[in-house]
């Protein structure tokens, strides 16, 4: 992990109702329905999910892996893609902070989800307090 | 990018006071004293700044290069990483809330930096609205 490019190994994938990018909604907790979905990792991370709680917040890092990554404009141009949330990017790493609904092993169900049916999860973070 | 590993490329990286993580504050917005630091992108990514302005806050991801990646429980095995904010775990992206101070060219000069000086940014976004 010391020198570029890093690779990333996805540590589970996060199942939603979202086949399309039309379908997902912009950020799925601050919608006026909370999107339901549920976050499975690999066997071998389920010790790292010791500690969370049902009810608690988690940051979500996932790879929208669809993304076309030369994207540096957005909006016809107008605007720099890092002043911008858009998934299309350099490094198309997205952030989404979702409620957990329940956990079941190395499941978690949670509601705010607003990415892609299958997209890799790479991080599971607590919220910064 | 559609299959794992995914590979990430730098768009820059983060100058700041810390040398060593013992140095480094936790999250340095939320210091009683704001530290300052600089994020120098690479000449390709420039153009991606456009928008950014003083005063703003912007969502720095950056890699823990130093991180080990092996880590599943922390403090004593009690809690699993995906339960907290630590640098060490399998994909050591990090996310950092810095303000925005002034903009030239290439450079962003910031407050609220908690990297340690030299390390790869692979990200900005806007903060959630």
């Amino acid at each position: 992990m010391t020198e570029p490019p890093f690779e990333l190994e996805p540590i589970g994938e996060v199942r939603t109702p979202f086949e399309t990018s039309d379908e997902a909604p912009r950020q799925g907790l601050e919608g006026e329905e909370p999107t339901h979905g549920e976050i499975v990792l690999a066997p071998a991370f389920e010790p790292g999910l010791e500690g969370i709680e049902d009810g608690e917040t988690v940051d979500v890092l996932w790879i929208a892996d669809e993304a076309d990554r030369s994207v540096l404009r957005v909006r016809d141009g107008e605007r720099g893609v890092f002043s911008t949330r858009s998934p299309h990017r350099p490094n198309p790493i997205c952030v989404t902070t979702c409620r957990v609904r329940a956990v079941d092993g190395r499941r978690l169900a949670v509601s705010g989800v607003d990415m892609l049916d299958g997209s890799p999860v790479v991080d599971l973070k607590a919220p910064l307090e």
